[in-house]
C-alpha cells in the first residue's frame, strides 16, 4: 500500500500550505534533508489557541499535535513531491504552550508522533524533543518543527 | 552585485563574532551545513537585556532580532570565508523572551529574517520556527540560531 | 587513548538507553549526521525534577546537565557503534527547566559541554544553544538533544 491509500484508508486528507506571511517559507530543503518550519496548531482553519495546563487538556493538546501533523504531510508533499519518496523522519521538536504546573509536553507530543508512525510505519520513527514554552506566535496551543530524509533526487 | 557590496549599499557593517567563553564555539560545519549556535541580542556591545510584553515592545524585539542576524553574518564570515559562497539560509529558530501573554514571537523574527532576505535574496529564504521563552542567557530579550548551506568545499 | 580508555580514567560510565515509551525513537541516523532525542535529566534512574531558580542551584542544574551527557554518550554508543568513530560533536540544545528570573540558563549548560570536550577533546566543541523553558515532560529541571557527526560507514 502506498502512503496516499494508507492516508485514504486512515481518513486522513491534507490540505495546500497556506503562503507564509512573511520572510520565511514553510521548507528548505539541503541535499537530503528536508527542515520544515515551525506549524501552528489549527482547528476549522484558524490557529488552535490556548495553553496546556490551563483550559486545554493533554488529550486535546494531542490532537492538536495530530492536526500538526497532518498538516507537515500537506508541506512534506509539496516538499518532496511524492511522500512515496520519504526515507525517513528524521527529528521532530515539538513545542507546548504550557503553564509552569503541567509537565506532559511528552504525551502531547504523541499525537503527532503516532500519526507519522500510522503513515509512514518504520520509516516514521524518529528521534524527537518537547518542552514547555511561554507563548506560541498567535497564541497556538502547539508548534511543532520537522526534519525529514527524502531520497536522493 | 556581490554581497559584501549589497551589505554595504545597506550601511551594514559586521564585527568579528567574541571569542565564547565557555567550551563550545559559535559554529561547526558538517558537510555543506554550517550550525551557528544561538546568538544573544546585543546593543551597543553589550546584551540587549529586556522581556517582551512587559518593556519591549514588538518592534523593539524586531530590532533586536535584525542586530542578531547582523551578528550572524560575522560568525557566517568566519565559518565559511566568502558570504558569496554561501548557498541558502536553511532554518532560523527565534527564541523570544516572553510573558506568558506575549504572542508576536512571528513578528520578532521578522527583524531577522528581512535582513536575511534583503541581503542574499531569494537564497536568503529560509524555513523558520519562533516561540516564547521563559528568560534567556544574562537577561537577553532574544536569542537566535541558524544552520545554512555553504558551497561545497 | 582511545574515547573507552578515556573515560574510564574519568570514573565515567554510562548505561544502555532505556526503551522509548512512544512511537519515537533515541536517535536517528541522516548520512552522517545523528540526531539524538532530548534526554531529561536523571539522577539515580529517575527523573530529575525541579526548576532552576527555584529550589534547584547553578551548580546543581550544571550537574544534572553532565549527568545527561553521561546519557547522551550511552546513546551516541548505541547510535554509532564504536565512539571512536566520532567525527564531531556539531549542536547542542539545552532546554533549562527556568523561572522568569533564571538568566544562567548557559553555565547549566556548560556542565554537558565540558564533559563532551574531557572526553573528546577538540572533537566535542560544538555549537549551541541554550533558553529557558517554562517546564519539561515529568517536571524533569534540564533536557538536552544534540546532532553529531559519525565516520562515513
Amino acid at each position: 500500500m502506498n502512503v496516499y491509500q494508507k492516508l485514504e484508508s486512515l481518513g486522513i486528507a491534507f490540505s495546500e500550505p497556506a503562503i507564509p506571511a512573511a520572510s520565511y517559507v514553510h521548507f528548505v530543503r539541503s541535499g537530503n534533508l528536508v527542515f520544515l518550519s515551525g506549524h501552528l496548531a489549527k482547528k476549522n482553519a484558524k490557529i488552535w489557541v490556548g495553553r496546556l495546563g490551563n483550559g486545554v487538556t493533554t488529550a486535546q493538546g494531542a490532537q492538536a499535535a495530530r492536526a500538526i501533523a497532518v498538516d507537515l504531510l500537506g508541506t512534506m508533499h509539496e516538499a518532496i513531491g511524492d511522500l512515496n519518496s520519504l526515507s525517513r523522519i528524521v527529528k521532530l521538536t515539538s513545542m507546548v504552550n504550557s503553564t509552569t504546573e503541567f509537565s506532559e509536553q511528552h504525551l502531547v507530543a504523541n499525537g503527532a508522533s503516532e500519526l507519522l508512525v500510522e503513515v509512514f510505519g518504520d520509516k516514521g520513527l524518529h528521534a524527537r524533543s518537547a518542552f514547555g514554552v511561554a507563548q506560541l506566535p498567535l497564541g497556538a496551543c502547539v508548534e511543532i518543527e520537522l526534519i525529514v530524509e527524502a531520497r536522493p533526487v
